[in-house]
């Protein structure tokens, strides 16, 4: 409980602290998260399966009223997991008339073979039964210990109790249910003014080990009452993915789960390709995704601090990301950002190996507006002044390379002992 | 003194438990390190100079009596020290007559601009009126933290009174004087019979931080007695570098100075291009610059166990490395080793991620030579018999990706608390 309230408060402080587009319009997480969470036409529940936890919710499930528009992003590790195998087939039947999504938590279902898809199918049968919908309609989703069967039994009796816990204003044990070693659940909702009114986008995510960008990351399921297309939703998702999911990274792995969906209902406003309204849309998505994407940074294995890594001047955005990857994973970098340690030295050689080119004399660092490098490789700086920015949770380091139009933004986290606790033995 | 003792005795035993080629004779390491190190021709020398740490060495000399054969791998990174763009600079207008190596601890000299640039001559210059050579003779190496300049009154003070410390046969104090995280020095020698008589190999080597593959990694100094061409060392030194200092990761931070080089002062037996002892000496040179790269991870920051990576079985090479940098340089793996947890799932999603090619179901995981999981995802094995093998200082993990023709192999790591401790404020 008391764990809850610090991340209900973490969510406020960030939502406050957040630079909302013109357009949106963020809804005040409250204690209960009972106000009006989803958008019209879903609603979602949770149960204690018993499949890892003992006492805790692990399998929930999300539903909609009528068949809606639906586009997802998966992983591309090569050893995706068979519910990440089955949801694409799914949605690739059913684009147009996704149900609903279950998901586990305490268990991926990843490396267990012709078993597991058998497994994660049984797992749709059972949620479309219960729903009196297709398996087809159903995309599933598994977060946990990788190579080990899903207790099937325990899976299949908690996926029957699901229907009675269903409600369509709460999502803090729907958002639970999925966590792992996520301390909190992340959630948020936000509305959009559009030219035949406002439009509802409501998401929730879990971080928060195997947490790295280059990819469709992570589990994320966002729900909206818009009235889209199943191939724009897919072009909206994957626009705001590269600068949100695709942006952070809390140790450098990408896992084998990764699924980010959107289920649109088509109860609200409808949005066309190439409209004023689509754009304020796209917005409103990356603001959303943004958002849960640094809940997760925030919530990152061990971290304490979220820092966002800025490569400005380069000579294209693909050598900005370069470095602002090859910075933001670099273990001593990280540790440096633990430390509070202004050790500009490690960010300065990580760029330096990441493939971007520049020339070493040109770079110019800061954290925040306060200069640690200037061009020539002068670093005359006060170490009081960066110490009192490092003491802060929340910064932002901004490396220039040169005078290029690339830029790049990535999201990261420091690197603590708790990190190789929760690590060490992690299956036990 | 007692870590001393217990680093002597690792070298000692991974000496021990070495394969070493036919014709390699390796020389015992002896407590006092005094029987006869350097090969003929060679002398060193180390001093405290203050640089950064009190009362230990912090600079040594290495020099020949004449002038050398050289070749020298530099770091890949832009961010490169002025040390090693000195050092290249001299090494291109003295290939065939480089005659002492100038180090010193404490401070990398790098990130240092001009007058970085000036200061590493002046340390070339300092050793080159002590020793009546020409400053070009002199390649230099610094090691330490990056950013800083040096303080240069005590680095030229050190540099006169190394003369007096000058020995033939001890090489303990040189070394200590280029550890910075190191916890014990790390050097080893050996003699190659060829036909025309043996050839004397001895090197010297730094790790602990800021060690990744992928380029001429980390300070090593390495001399010989054989009489050999400086472009026939410097092939014979790419040669064993790529699977030797190249294919070890600590922390995946490729440092700003690394350096690995080889002076030869040509005492000894002559070697030809093409020739039978070519192929021996280039097998006995592989061979000590894999033992020290091993000393490197084995004393990597925080480090408790080395584990070697194999992935055989791949389309190519390069899907082997891949899968085995991956797999190597994963936090998530490094954890799960240090916690002595058999969570294959890491390394399998390590490999996936990687970018190398493989179908899932035909991946074959071991643990030494006991199977962990076999061809279409099947982890049926003993936790206890994984315990046992997970739970030694040392073992190999060896994937299967297929039936291809490429492998892999690289060292690791661990990655403990006590390398977020080193790391949280090294500059302090």
């Amino acid at each position: 409980m008391e764990k809850l309230n610090k991340g209900l408060k973490i969510i406020q402080e960030l939502a406050a602290a957040t630079s909302w587009p013109a357009a949106v319009i963020p809804m005040e997480a409250d204690s209960d998260g009972t106000h009006g969470f989803w958008p019209e036409g879903f609603s979602s529940g949770a149960v204690a399966a018993g499949i890892k936890y003992s006492s805790r919710k692990d399998l929930m499930l999300l539903s909609a009223d009528a068949p809606c528009s639906a586009a997802a992003l998966f992983t591309t590790n090569l050893c995706c997991a068979a519910p990440v195998m089955l949801s694409r087939k799914h949605l690739e039947q059913s684009a147009s008339s996704i149900r609903a999504i279950v998901s586990n938590s305490g268990n991926a279902n990843a490396a267990t073979g012709a078993q597991g898809m058998d497994d994660a199918l049984a797992m749709a049968e059972a949620a479309a039964r219960e729903l009196a919908i297709k398996p087809e309609e159903v995309l599933v989703a598994s977060t946990g210990v990788i190579g080990q069967l899903l207790p099937m039994e325990k899976v299949l009796g908690g996926i029957v109790s699901l229907p009675s816990s269903m409600q369509r204003n709460s999502v803090i044990d729907t958002a639970q249910a999925i966590m792992t070693t996520d301390t909190f659940p992340k959630f948020f909702t936000l509305e959009v003014s559009l030219s035949k009114g406002n439009v509802r986008l409501s998401g929730l995510a879990k971080g928060s080990g195997m947490i790295c960008p280059n990819m469709a990351t992570m589990l994320a399921f966002i729900t909206t009452d818009a009235a889209m297309t199943p191939s724009l939703l897919h072009e909206a998702l994957q626009r705001a993915n590269r600068s949100s999911f695709n942006a952070i990274t809390v140790d450098g792995d990408t896992s084998t789960n990764d699924m980010v969906s959107i289920l649109a209902s088509g109860t609200g406003p409808e949005i066309a390709s190439d409209s004023p309204d689509y754009t304020l849309f796209c917005e409103a998505l990356e603001a959303l995704m943004i958002f849960l994407a640094k809940l997760i940074v925030i919530d990152g294995e061990g971290a304490t601090k979220l820092v966002e890594i800025n490569v400005v001047g380069a000579s294209d955005h693909k050598d900005a990301e370069l470095a602002a990857r090859t910075i933001a994973q670099s273990s001593l970098v990280k540790t440096a950002i633990h430390g509070e340690d202004a050790n500009w030295g490690r960010i300065i050689a990580a760029a330096g190996r990441s493939g971007a080119r520049f020339n070493q004399d040109e770079l110019e660092l800061h954290f925040n507006d306060f200069i640690v490098l200037k061009p020539g490789l002068i670093a005359d700086f006060s170490e009081e002044s960066a110490a009192e920015i490092m003491a802060k949770n929340s910064y932002a380091i901004t490396l220039r390379l040169g005078s290029g139009p690339g830029c790049a933004r990535i999201w990261t986290c420091d690197l603590s002992k708790e990190y190789v606790d929760i690590n060490g033995s992690y299956r036990s």
